[in-house]
């Protein structure tokens, strides 16, 4: 292929409540709040330099607009363009400024639907990672990763591995060997783009790195102590899978966030994808903890890029199974 | 009173094979074996420069056979022992040497039954606090307090505070005015015996105190690489109530052992006693999990101090509700 | 004797501009301020349910008016009083409400002259433990001990220890077996008060406990970005005497305040005083990290408790030496 | 160019007395000891997939046989041996099975005469990453950087730009724009290779990277318990530049290994270099502690690939001042 996608970049939400989200975000997490208007918050981590990398959109119900990815260079989004329109796939182009702090963006649904976004230029910012005066609640560092529930992994897989050039960093089989949830990457960590087998295509989370493990157990005490000890969903504890530390919140909307550290570098080309099976009850929870029902059954829903209409759901190619879907 | 209690001291526990506990208590906790036989192990933690602070007996069954305290000099096992003779409980002499490294030792059943065992003299040894070179598991510093399941807390919190000279930190009342449960302090800290409404006597778990909330967490990590994700019942969390970091673990014979880290100093006599509702969420988990059934339903059964059989168990006095036990 | 010391309680220093000092220890340190006025910061920790712990005092030149004792009943006082009397030594009586928040005070000068007050009573408020949404800088606790440079630490010692009732934990003698410095004990843990050989009297430091050691590297942080870095005198690191983790700071005044975390405790009567020798190099600094000079150099000046006059400084018995004085 | 180079991938150190270097890498560091016979020992961090990542061969001398990188396809071999010989540079293969473990590798003298190698294959292993029960000492995860003094950084830094296809992360330069030292990356990290000015071509230090800050410290525990309080340097401490924490230890031949935790992610093409003033105090130490003497002035010595004679040393184009050099 002759483009190359850097990362996942932002996730853009729709809220019912600024304020509400304000709270939870800034005061709970301790995201930036880079800028704001009546309608918009744009949030970023502590280390991060491009201008956000939550946008949250005042809207009359909660869901999920787009998922962001940040590309190398700016005639990369016409090679991913070509990609889309030879498979049949909706195209958009934003043009630069259209969206706050954004060049020209290309929208896309990929092969499960989920709606993507490509672009080359954001509006850089100061990193605030040495602002330690700033830091409270989750001290949150920068995006990580999504995860999403597509009723056909492999489908999801190949086209994001042939056509786009993701790397698979770890995987989940049946027992008959049908590939149940994947977890791909470019930059250099264990994911970019998770994706799992359930009724989709739905965002299950995306998820924010922490320094370590003792800024996710702060931030269960911060939120318990702001009266949000319910928006604490599953966690903390160990991923099997991916060896990292988690903690799964519920925003106010209900979208879900992970907050996560400790996973580890993915750059070597020799580096063979682990497999896991899905029975293998360390994969989830290292330490042997359930997740609640929610976590397997609650996902948020995405829009269509032109329509702006709910995309519906289709029922999984495997059958739904718990753990049904996983970390 | 004529006599002072110093503190908690040790726990004897039945276990039925010695290899098994010492794999999980050494191996995976990381206490110190100060000595062994074939019948016995003597542990103790990093910190504790008496001989041990946890006896584990071969036997048959799993029972716990004694709690022990300590106390200021000799001559106040004699008025401890007076105080049972006035109160018509039984009690027992074992004289020095009589168990390995113990002085003179009074053994008592307490008011509502459990055996307690008072002495002045231990075996002295090195503290480990500063052999970081065997530091690992836990790295458990020392005994805390224990946590007893009785039919009748209000008997066990007067017969404590009133004839022992125990303080209360905390308690919790049902919406009736009734005392739930109790935690009260010899040594100023939050508790060296906690009392909960359930049947009993039973022991519902002994704890130790660790360094930090990461000695916690590296102990899930360590227990599970080793085979032992089924023994971690609860937690990692943060109760509400004395403010701790948890986690709950179950030892190779289901005896209940906690790991708590993170309560506060109980020195002041002005300090007045935290009430909680049996209703406040907050309570138990100040993140707001759940306990799960067994940490509720599951304990540990005491022996007689003269027969060695095992004690009944009373119902309790109030209605067995969830929470029914608590932290 | 026929008193009970409680506890280190608190610190008046004397500071030349209050907005300076806040900034420092509110919002550089975490100190929550109970109340204040134009000349007077009241400030203590977060698990302090005691109105203050340290009072700032606007003045004109940066001195040490009084280290505070709490006792544990009224009466107390009087049989203190007797006692200072006895021994010739100046005392002064402050009746309640004359300091805010403070019951009944005696003052006294103690055998080296260190001006000292004791108290059965201050106003109760809040702890603020659970209140993590508060949390921010060194998280600090609780007041911990004070530590003072004094011409004669024998004398000082057998003061302490005969007539005002503390335990020695851990000292430092001379190759020659000269007392060179003592770590004494009211409250169970490694001191309430240590003494150094030195030019004295002078307070050295005061000290709070901090939860852990992530919360001493997070207040290097915080520190550094407000522009403290100067503030930093001397670690992180590990004392070997205590094992506590440490960071001394300078305030803007000048006055010194440790950071610290991770003693033991020392409730058992057959815990014996453990022995240093000045010329070990792990006992101020377990990783061997030596102190910079003006830690051996500066100290901050008492006052008299009725003429408000600097108390002269003494040439200390043994000779100094680096190490002159230690953690 | 035409070949991608992926990270730094190992160190090539001659030491004395391998069991001693043992005791110091896998009994106090926590390295993992993949294979080892009575000449090499080979070691690698508990996250490495990869046999080995540190060398050690038994020699008479401690000096740096060689600094070695991975490259992402056997091909990109031969593409960087015509660029080091249109250079006019020495270059030298070893066949596949020449060095234990190791594919067909290239070795060559770069523009300032550092001894480099690159492989495509190594062997691979098992990760440790989730055998907790191993994790011991500073719990090392990977090999993060190394860090060179050479006497002309702009040469340096033109070559591994221009020609070898690194990026700069940050830099420092002095106040007449002179480039003093310079922080270089293919891996997205703040680098995979750091030069400074001063007499060299000389190794100043190779780092590993760890999980959290907590290791670090307990690190320099664990190091002053077996009696290494003495192989402590510098720190720890939390760099300016980089922002990483940090310690900086010396081996028992002298080598200085780095323990470093908490960089950023540099994956983005728009992320601009950060520059740094030479005289900026907080760029090398972020809390303004200074750096000892023998950390600017000892560096260990290369040897050259072929003749195996030690290099000599060249004067810095730029006036030595401390902070000559910096981490
Ligand atoms: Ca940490
Ligand atoms: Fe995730
Ligand atoms: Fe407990
Ligand atoms: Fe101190
Ligand atoms: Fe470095």
């Amino acid at each position: 292929m002759d483009f190359s996608i850097i990362r996942i970049a932002r996730t853009v939400l729709h809220v019912v409540d600024l304020e509400v989200s304000r709270k939870f975000y800034v005061d709970g997490l301790g995201m930036i709040e880079t800028e704001s208007d009546e309608n918009h918050i744009y949030l970023r981590g502590l280390e991060e330099h491009s201008h956000h990398s939550l946008l949250l959109k005042k809207a009359a119900k909660a869901v999920v607009e787009v998922l962001s990815y940040k590309v190398e260079k700016e005639k990369d989004l016409d090679e991913i363009e070509k990609l889309f329109i030879s498979k049949g796939l909706k195209t958009k182009w934003m043009e630069k400024g259209k969206q706050h702090a954004m060049g020209r963006t290309l929208r896309v649904h990929d092969i499960s639907g989920i709606p993507l976004e490509f672009f080359a230029e954001m509006t850089t910012v100061d990193r605030m990672l040495q602002r330690y005066d700033l830091y409270h609640g989750a001290k949150i560092q920068r995006i990580d990763h999504v995860n999403c529930a597509v009723p056909h992994v492999q489908t999801a897989y190949d086209f994001y591995v042939k056509e786009l050039g993701f790397l698979c960093s770890e995987y989940t089989d049946t027992e008959d060997g049908n590939l149940w949830a994947a977890w791909l990457y470019r930059k250099p960590t264990v994911h970019d783009q998770a994706f799992m087998n359930g009724p989709g295509p739905k965002l299950h989370h995306f998820a924010y790195t922490l320094t370590d493990r003792l800024s996710v157990l702060d931030c269960c005490d911060v939120l318990a102590s702001m009266g949000y000890a319910n928006s604490i969903e599953r966690g903390p504890g160990r991923h099997g899978l991916s060896n990292a530390f988690f903690l799964y919140l519920r925003d106010p909307d209900g979208h879900r966030i992970e907050l996560y550290t400790g996973d580890y570098l993915t750059s070597d080309p020799d580096l063979k994808p682990k497999r896991w099976d899905l029975n293998d009850p360390l994969r989830q929870t290292f330490w042997g903890h359930k997740a609640p029902d929610q976590w397997f059954n609650e996902t948020s829903t995405f829009i269509d890029i032109e329509t702006g209409e709910e995309i519906e759901s289709k029922e999984p190619f495997l059958e739904q199974r718990k753990p049904k879907i996983m970390a």
